[in-house]
């Protein structure tokens, strides 16, 4: 049998990694075990299906918070720093996965425990351990970075001309064709920009009309920004080589480039 | 005590930089000031809310408006060029933004009052000026400007489609099936080009349904249009002021870079 | 008075032209006419607006006919060559825009008159003469034909995938939740994937609207095409500069090119 | 009379072909008898139709059903590998086109029968033949398949979002507001989301409709992702074979460049 450093370091191999085949085989396991979960805590919200399974569904509810509790204790043990996990994004959510069912045996109020039943789906963020560090993902969120003050600046100016055409909706459809007040208005402008158009509420006057129609062609326009903004960010973030210069340590150059652009040094 | 014309650089400082301590602050006071009132024109506008806590509401406006008159009053007095201010986009703003609750007292009517008071919304926009001299936002207002002309033209042209199918709809579904008029088939015309999609009017014959579905394929082209140009344009302020080298003359450099990517020559 | 040739010659400049003053000021009333006489049949189709001045509306289009009728004789009259003017498209057009008022008199039917009245909304397209050759529209033109049989190949694409969807949403909906045959599902395809979503038919049962959701995302990804295509070409003629080879003849270099690509020579 | 061989390679130009006249003559048969018998399926699935014109339709699809029997027939003796050909994607296709038509014999419950007679629409897929090998096809491919990692890596990501947004919003409107369970308040978050907007479900406390806004503003700006990750992919299919000079090593020239348009090198 072996002893307790190396068994530690075994399972933090197995629990925190990837690399090996141990840790390829829990993940996959966890992750199998996340999703039954979350679909179980759906397939309960069903009105049908709870009446006629949600005792098992319960006891299953069950199982996996006792194991998934088991985990987060052997995170706790084995990790290197468990102060740093607990703290980390993912020792939260992992303990937030837990947390409800227990809680829920405590403050029995049926609304809130359904409530609290819900967050558990947090879970699955867990499986994004597998695809965080993969290339992809990593330009992507570059590129959202990067364009994220844009967005910001962009967000705020769609914000406040909703506000001014909700408000101007409002004073001219009234209360009877369903603007009944101004944030519902504002509602309205914000499903009609986005190009959402559930239709709960529709202009009903032809001044009404003519102005959601202008509303639309301005969302049509509008639409185009946010779009510019990323696929600009998303060609600057993919025409950037990974090649970093030998002299001054600067990374970032372009694919074609054969000198660094800060200090003049051969590239290639 | 400080003699007058220092006072008056002072509160310039305070009330039109924000460079200061002090005038940060004043902004900061300024933005939550705004907002408030807006939140509350918009409770206000809330039929329960207005039952309940319609006296207070009018008070709260009632402080604002005051508070934005004597602010509205200093602007003017501590102006280098108070007739430039009050002419100025934001002077105008300003000045609308306390008028319509004094206008209210002068006439009464219900209707009319409610449009006034919707109107101090505009107010939100004062906040822009923190905004409005970003790097961020002067590459999308150059992006918006230079693409103007092409989106005015694209929209001209969808203009034109949307009253021909429109027309054409008006004929094809007729009056029983919701399309009452040709301005009415437009408005439905440009809901659906735009992928907004009520549903309070739509085809119901089998050949109103196929040519509706052709002007959604149509749409799904066309939305690819302003995109296209928003993009661009973009791309090319983002990357507007690239340098090009004095010895091989090639361009596209980094506004930062120091060295030609191609021939190692310095560059700036 | 003028000789006839003069005349002639004059008219041309006036009608066809638009660079002097008076070729100006005919077009600036032409589209003006246009306009009100488009804006004349709009109002027309409303109901209550027919019944109380459908009398003057007649009279407002008969005189239009008129006008426009003179306008297309002059054209024919005054073009050098007629037979030319005629085939061209806006001679059709023209044609086309002063018939439908003569033919209801021969054709008094009320449901075939209101179809041929809807048809003269087409003269808004002459309208266009004053934009067509402006350098925004032309690059709009020049990219959209550019990317016009790859857009193509895409729409046949998105039709093979909505006739399958619509086909399987038929079988799982059934005719009791308003897919009442292939054709109308294929429709209802079309509005989900085009994202207009009216919702006069949406997916009942829990199964169609897993599958409805699969068809949002995929029209998702899918809605990306056309817009990469049209920025793609769009990106490729803007930057396309004018400067023409001094050697020989080439076109279309880029707009920081040095030497033809063709011949080597230098541009600059 | 020719021998068997000969015959055999005559037939296989024609049939799997597209070069010779026989070739193309018979592909436009092929393609106009698979559009006929589609629409032979779909207007056979509207009920008017199907009762008037039911047995004629049948003939037709029996009819069509042998021709493309005999096709697939020909198509596995004259193929110069028989099992590679009745293995490959079109050869699948090819047979499960005939197969539902003879299983309704067999299986002739009339529920089942509809499934089996829509599998056939799978058959306008062979149309695709015509198309595949045009440039452009191969670029949109190019272009999906170098994004398809990103875009799955951004569709997991959405999918994680929905479910908690959908979850979310279960608990805030409840049963009463027509959010009757997670899985359909995740349906409805995905229709809200890529902007569909259906409308059979929509947010009715005024929390809930603050949630939605903030919603479809976060897809207002997601939906730029998928179009950002398309249009750079499409680019740099667009511009791969863009060649570098040898002199300067500058790149990004066009495919038909002879000179380097900044140093004026011989490119090729």
């Amino acid at each position: 049998m072996k002893n307790w450093p190396d068994l530690k370091a075994t399972l933090n191999t197995v629990i925190f990694g990837s690399d090996t085949r141990g840790g390829r085989i829990f993940d996959v396991l966890l992750i199998a075990c996340i999703l039954i979960s979350v679909v179980t805590v759906m397939l309960d919200s069903i009105a049908g299906i709870n009446a006629a399974y949600g005792d098992i569904l319960l006891q299953i509810e069950w199982f996996f918070t006792i194991v998934f509790s088991i985990e987060y204790g052997l995170r706790l043990i084995c990790s290197r720093s468990p102060v740093h996990y607990a703290r980390s994004f993912f020792g939260v959510i992992d303990l937030l996965a837990v947390l409800p069912t227990y809680l829920s045996l405590v403050l029995p109020g049926s609304q809130f425990f359904i409530v609290i039943r819900v967050l558990r789906v947090l879970r699955i963020f867990r499986v994004l351990k597998l695809v965080q560090y993969t290339r992809e993902a990593s330009i992507l969120m570059t590129a959202l970075r990067s364009s994220s003050r844009k967005i910001m600046v962009f967000l705020m100016d769609v914000l406040i001309l909703v506000i001014l055409l909700g408000s101007l909706m409002y004073m001219i459809e009234g209360e009877v064709n369903g603007f009944t007040s101004i944030p519902r208005s504002i509602y309205w402008a914000i499903v009609t920009m986005t190009t959402v158009g559930y239709g709960d509420i529709s202009p009903q006057t032809p001044l009404g009309q003519f102005v959601a129609a202008c509303i639309m062609i301005i969302g049509f326009g509008i639409l185009a920004v946010p779009t510019g903004i990323v696929t600009v960010e998303m060609s600057r973030a993919a025409s950037k080589s990974r090649v970093v210069c030998p002299n001054c340590g600067a990374g970032g150059h372009d694919n074609d480039a054969l000198y660094c652009r800060y200090c003049g040094e051969t590239l290639q």
